[in-house]
């Protein structure tokens, strides 16, 4: 049988003992699980942008994978700490929104809120409560063990995760992340596969800060160094970049910014 | 029979190869080791800082675990290379004070420095000394096998690692860490065992760069965003942070900076 | 029978989900799979770089380690996505030159060209293509299996990675690194075996930037903080320091800034 596998996104830098002090404890509980970090980078208390940057590596684990995810600005609040089993996958996070990604695209079968059945700090729920249950599911408990069922219907939800068609075909949508290299992400996706889908073969242009870009391209380096492109990046989603440079900086757009695509009506 | 882990804390940062290059020596003298990073971002040659980190971790891992901290501004001289057991695990490091806070928490049993049974390169013993120790501990040879006894009273401790109440009643300590959120840690404690223990809960005060925070509360989330607050953190420190910002920022505070807690006589 | 290493290097940094995808793909394939994580902070489409880093750490990993590169500023066009067996690992990664140094010290015995039998983005190899070919030779699959034989002369080569012996005697080099603590890790290398290798105990000076440091020592704790030095770092090559500090700040010098040794004729 196959080793359990627990990956950890939060915003808790690596320079700090948080995330050391997280996997401590799991192995504590559950030695044979293998950990993978996603990324402790997120920004501090930025929901949003760990809600998508799990939402791209969920679908390419292995199903049963357990998914830790601490970005918790409400921690010690009355916000609750979740587990949510889906189709695929166990996720363990706060109720706060950033498991709207991944749930959209992996429907939950059954959320419970966790018990507090020990004293924990007020300020590091990642280590005293999440990363038990973590623990504990990736070793086989079963969620209702640790958890009172809630429904999932109310869970938290991120508000404005998607782009809007408008009336005259176009989309407008926001830049949801900045990768590395300055890649602009959007939040307008394709292909999507119902009736209301944007077909992006029929996109002429999209608009980002004050520069109108011409087509959707297949890839960067279909462009000489220093253009400027649009496409469909790796993961479904249009982005904007500069070749081997940053677009962020080129263009002085990140997180919220608006994105608009001129398509056929 | 469970896996031998290895945790790893340094200030050799992500970028370079030189954490990649001790975790393949390990690997390839104890290959069922399971290796975690604590930190690599510790400032470069900040053992105070390392101290710090190493000791909010090493209560939470299991038993036997081997702590490999390379932060080692001597590398080359006569600082001495030394593994110690204790209760609880194993820690590997050079003799400088590294391993102060972690062994007044869980002290040391058995000490050796180090032998050099083959040439070394006079700048990375990291590589060529440190993680093949801590590789043939974690895989079960005795530390006496590695090294020569040395007295665990000699150790190199850091100086000024814990506060000092004063005659009125008051605490005067410092800044140990400013974590990633900006959130200052000091190194007063709460709660401490013995009579001479302040009560936190009689703090009325704390005064850190030009500021005076009035009480202790339970946790920044009961506070209002922006607003400054002190509260004893979960490493059990009383940390100074402001909600959904940095008070390392704000108040222009940083390690080593002075930090005054007003208690009752 | 020991579990597979496969080490991956990378310039994705760690905020993006992008190492963290392509983990999920290789437990997906190769569930046994023990991740070692070199590098994910290599300076954007910086081959030259990934390549020395590469070269650092491959000499301290068990025979059979699979090292995954993927520094890919050409993904998307047709620059060549190959595997390389030697006598003592397997490479995985873009046809750029950036296994020049590791293959230079440890040749080649068989090269292939990765075939492409499933639909793949243009702009993430790494996920799509790089990272099921390691973990499926990691798992055991020939090379042959996964690839169309190539010439390992024809793979490509970086140009000005060694240092040139000039006819008085010199060494004209030129920096290759820059590490996190600021030494300056040039291309020159002591001891070389041959005839043609510096006897680097007869070099006199080192010139870089504007200044003129005599002589090589030993390491730079043989020195006063604050000094500037000149020695043969842990990766054989000659490297220049300020202890406790930053050469590369202190003498505004860079990766492929120019280096030369005086040595006797």
């Amino acid at each position: 049988m196959s080793r359990p596998i627990i990956t950890l996104t939060t915003d808790f830098g690596q320079a700090d003992g948080y995330a050391g002090a997280m996997k401590g404890i799991i192995l504590s509980i559950c030695p044979e699980a293998i950990l993978v970090d996603i990324s402790h980078e997120i920004q501090p208390q930025a929901v949003r942008q760990a809600a998508y940057v799990l939402s791209t590596v969920t679908p390419h684990f292995p199903a049963g994978t357990v998914h830790l995810v601490v970005v918790d600005p409400g921690v010690g609040s009355d916000r609750r700490p979740i587990a949510v089993r889906t189709g695929r996958a166990i996720y363990v996070a706060p109720d706060n929104g950033v498991l709207s990604l991944a749930l959209a695209a992996d429907p939950p079968q059954l959320a419970v809120q966790l018990y507090a059945d020990q004293p924990i700090s007020a300020t590091f729920h990642g280590r005293d409560l999440f990363a038990p249950a973590a623990a504990r599911l990736a070793c086989g408990i079963e969620l209702a063990k640790i958890g009172e069922p809630i429904s999932s219907d109310g869970l938290v939800t991120l508000s404005n995760l998607s782009a809007q068609r408008q009336p005259d075909g176009s989309w407008i949508g926001q830049i949801l992340h900045v990768d590395r290299f300055g890649n602009l992400i959007s939040d307008i996706e394709c292909p999507m596969t119902d009736d209301q889908s944007p077909d992006c073969r029929s996109w002429v242009a999209v608009w980002v800060g004050k520069e109108r870009i011409t087509g959707v391209i297949r890839t960067y380096s279909d462009v000489a160094p220093g253009e400027l492109v649009a496409y469909v990046g790796s993961s479904g989603h249009l982005e904007i970049a500069v070749r081997d440079g940053s677009a962020a900086t080129r263009l002085g757009v990140g997180v919220g910014d608006a994105v608009r695509v001129e398509g056929l009506p």
